[in-house]
């Protein structure tokens, strides 16, 4: 197995797929972006790609989001969840009073805003391309006295050559970010029990009731979500693709069926993926949403027409 | 063929039956009641009957709404709109101004009311088991001077001993009633592309949802209802089935998936008949309830899930 | 006070004024039709009618759910519930194996089908204008020996000279028939907690959502429906109002709005009466839709407007 | 009046901001981030903020959404369409064929990623806090030969010391961001009749109807929605709230109706202002939908209510 993930190494996204059975002995090859690691999967060059989804801060990673409903197709397979924490950074002889500059992504600042407003108020945010690049980049020449970066605690695991000047600075302690493994279409990961499905929608016109007709699709069925997301088709302002997570899997006869009135509704519907969740909660479903309703439905039907 | 109808003969139910091609040259039995009719086409005594299953004027006929969904299944193959129209009779000897009493079938009572009231103001209602009955009546011993009938146009001509004293004496001159033909359960009519769909829905729950439940599987598949109304099951207050008339055919995809959905979320669902339309009107169905979404959405899943 | 009711005397109408306090005392005028009585109201000739509505075994009372729909606006005031028992009478003489014809209302002999069927199957159903009327012909001249009726036990009580042949011969032993106390517009009776409020709606347009946007005025506020009915407006097949009962009374927030929602998509709609619950049942409300909830929501509202 | 915008100065935002009537001779703080804008504004250290809230390409400003739905409220009071194109400038001695690395803001990159793949294949994308910032470091020492930004023309037309490259480089031509003026709360910008309304409603509960309802509170009064988003309430994955824009003004019936049914359902609800649309474009209003509809029915059960 070849897999490859947003990088560079020591980001949470590698800890996501460390997570994945057999991955520490298989391939790993950082991608600079969420497009490039997809394209490799697309491409034939990756069999599978990790990638963020969802933070529970920060929300909905668009690039992904965007990334996996347009283009050839991919299909999700796996997910992760990651307890998201945060260390400061240094190299040896800089105290935290001595911080001058923080390099981290955005992502991370965002989250560490309310520490950083309370213990190193005067330092200056520099951005970087990822929280493992700011971190490494204190080690390269150029960096500076009162230089530090927000990492996460595998970077600083990986390199004892930095200091870490304080742990836990994440504003929300129960941050956690969700990833996918993603790979090219083939068969449907088993039904489990406790599965999710994620679609891309686009909304069929711009009237009141629009969205209301694709949720009812869900809600009419008993089929909770537990994400949905607007995102822009880029054409226009206004106009929208919904990335929805769904409970339950295409093989649950509810999800079948609320699946098949979505493509009527919105041709151009993209279904992403049927995987195990991984918090393993099984949802609760009523006699009327069961695999045996639909069946006795069928049925009942098929003998109106005398098939 | 051997039919039979809601009699005595001359009632606009035997016009309804002689409306349906052949007829006239079968067998026609009169039944008592509506139960009567139904029950002799359950013991095969007769192949089908014609019974009045809605007035414009008076709304349902609850005899026939309920005891076509109870009991031994039974199919509506057919149906037939007669304008209805009343006529005052006497004989010889009584004109309008000596009306004193006035017998017929509460309907058609109730369908003369406003007439009556400004034309013989004094005279006396007196119900009969039907318009038919009321007018044969005053041809036997006991008929009083004064005594007159409403009956329908066909009874008088039918009896030329009966003075027609007026004429198009209904309030409302649009009125029309609805016939259904009623058969054993057997192979569905053809589709006609103007057909009609009936159903007996039990009510699930009551909760304040139900009904919108019910009526939102016809209306997220943009079927048309012609006809809606709420029947008591008998077993308390409250409790009720909903008797429905859909536009369409149940080899419309969209109409068999509205019946799918029924069964699901009331499983004591019962299927009435599909049957092409007696004002030939063809409903007008957006592209995505067409056969073809559907089938494109089926296929769509069916992709997905390797079938 | 001057009542009216659906008579004659000894009918289970009567019995249901009789129920109202001060009844007894009060003068009771017999009408001998749900319009006359209602037209004695209208007039001012009674201060208020009692007529039937609903009937668990045969449904709505057409006639009534028509009357009070149309025509110069009533009120109902006031709800009563009467268990229905059926005996058939005959005069002394005649055994229950001699019943050669039965003289009841059509609504009666539909309620004692499957005992008459049982037990006089050879006995010819006689269509009377109510119970009562059927009963007391058997007291004048020209009955015949044979002749038997159906009617309620209060008639048989106020009529010692008839025998009772058979007791409780009605199909459903908890058959209850619902009454309404009509009276013109007024103050609105106090709220109680357990009230009931009645509206007719007209159905605004023929499209699949126009039925639910109805109903959703009620499910949306948390407001069940305790009957619903369709009534033909008469005007063509397939136009119809809808009758409905649904829980609580005009000066419950909820119902308010749900009433102003309702004549916004139908400005036809007539608000037919709030009044307390013969049953004494108090609805369940959520706390969305308490008072306080839509208190709150409007002062909300109007600190945004300024107002 | 004192304005401060998202900066520095040369952004898109400061673009957005000269747009305002009066803002070219107002004093114009930039601020370095959205939230520093907003604080500004709720410590009256500024009048008003100038902060891009959605983009036709990149999708809602999470920042954004999430500060103004947060922390003390303020006002959206107008907003303004800027269409974005990017440009590629260096310092002179870099033609195109030499640039190596690219100094912009990670939209900017994201937007013009498809024409770096084709024309500057090789380029390293190197992040930077503002398309503008990216720009003026070029000029600051430390900058290297080979070194290029990506930023707004307005930067190239501020400083003639640097070369564009390339121009109109974005890869959706008909990209544009939409930028909102935010004040403190005071009256209400005068109803326009082409007015938009923003709130933020939390998901009340994780049922499957949920969202529907919040949705339901428009469309049942024919309130279109022109965006939504959902954004983590950051306390655990799968709890939302929801942004969103509605057609109208809050001094229209229609949306005043709207919005006290979302508070009730959703007490959290926050109104977020309702200003003049930047496209002027008039939304069609059914009759009953209109303020006379909405009137008229209170104005019943007024009337009902005695009041």
């Amino acid at each position: 197995m070849i897999y490859t993930f947003l990088g560079p190494e020591g980001t949470f996204t590698e800890a996501a797929l460390l997570k994945v059975p057999g991955s520490r002995d298989a391939v790993r090859i950082p991608s600079s972006s969420v497009n490039e690691a997809l394209d490799r999967v697309r491409r034939g060059e990756a069999d599978a790609a990790m990638v963020p989804i969802e933070n529970s801060v920060e929300g909905g990673v668009t690039a992904t989001l965007d990334a996996i409903s347009t283009g050839p197709e991919l299909r999700i397979v796996r997910e992760e969840l990651v307890p998201i924490t945060f260390v400061l950074v240094a190299r040896p002889g800089t105290s935290l009073a001595e911080v001058k500059r923080v390099f981290t992504h955005g992502h991370a600042w965002a989250q560490c805003r309310a520490w950083a407003a309370s213990n190193i108020p005067t330092a200056e945010y520099v951005p970087a391309s990822s929280t493992a690049a700011g971190a490494i980049a204190l080690l390269e020449d150029g960096s500076l006295p009162g230089d530090a970066a927000i990492c996460g605690p595998i970077v600083a695991d990986e390199h004892p050559e930095l200091n870490v000047l304080a742990a836990d600075i994440g504003d929300n302690p129960g941050a956690v970010t969700r990833f996918i493994l993603v790979s090219r279409p083939a068969g449907l990961p088993p039904r489990t029990g406790a599965d999710k499905t994620t679609v891309a929608v686009p909304l069929p016109e711009d009237h009141p009731g629009a969205l209301m007709e694709i949720l009812w699709q869900f809600a009419s069925r008993g089929v909770n979500l537990s994400r949905i997301e607007s995102r822009p088709t880029g054409e226009y302002l206004g106009h929208y693709f919904f990335s929805i997570d769904a409970e339950g899997h295409a093989r649950d006869a509810r999800v079948a069926d609320a699946l098949a009135g979505l493509h009527r509704i919105s041709p151009g519907t993209r279904f992403l993926g049927s995987y195990s969740r991984a918090d393993a909660v099984e949802p609760t479903v009523g006699p009327i949403n069961a695999d045996e309703a639909f069946d006795a439905s069928r049925a009942w039907v098929s003998g109106i027409l005398g098939d």
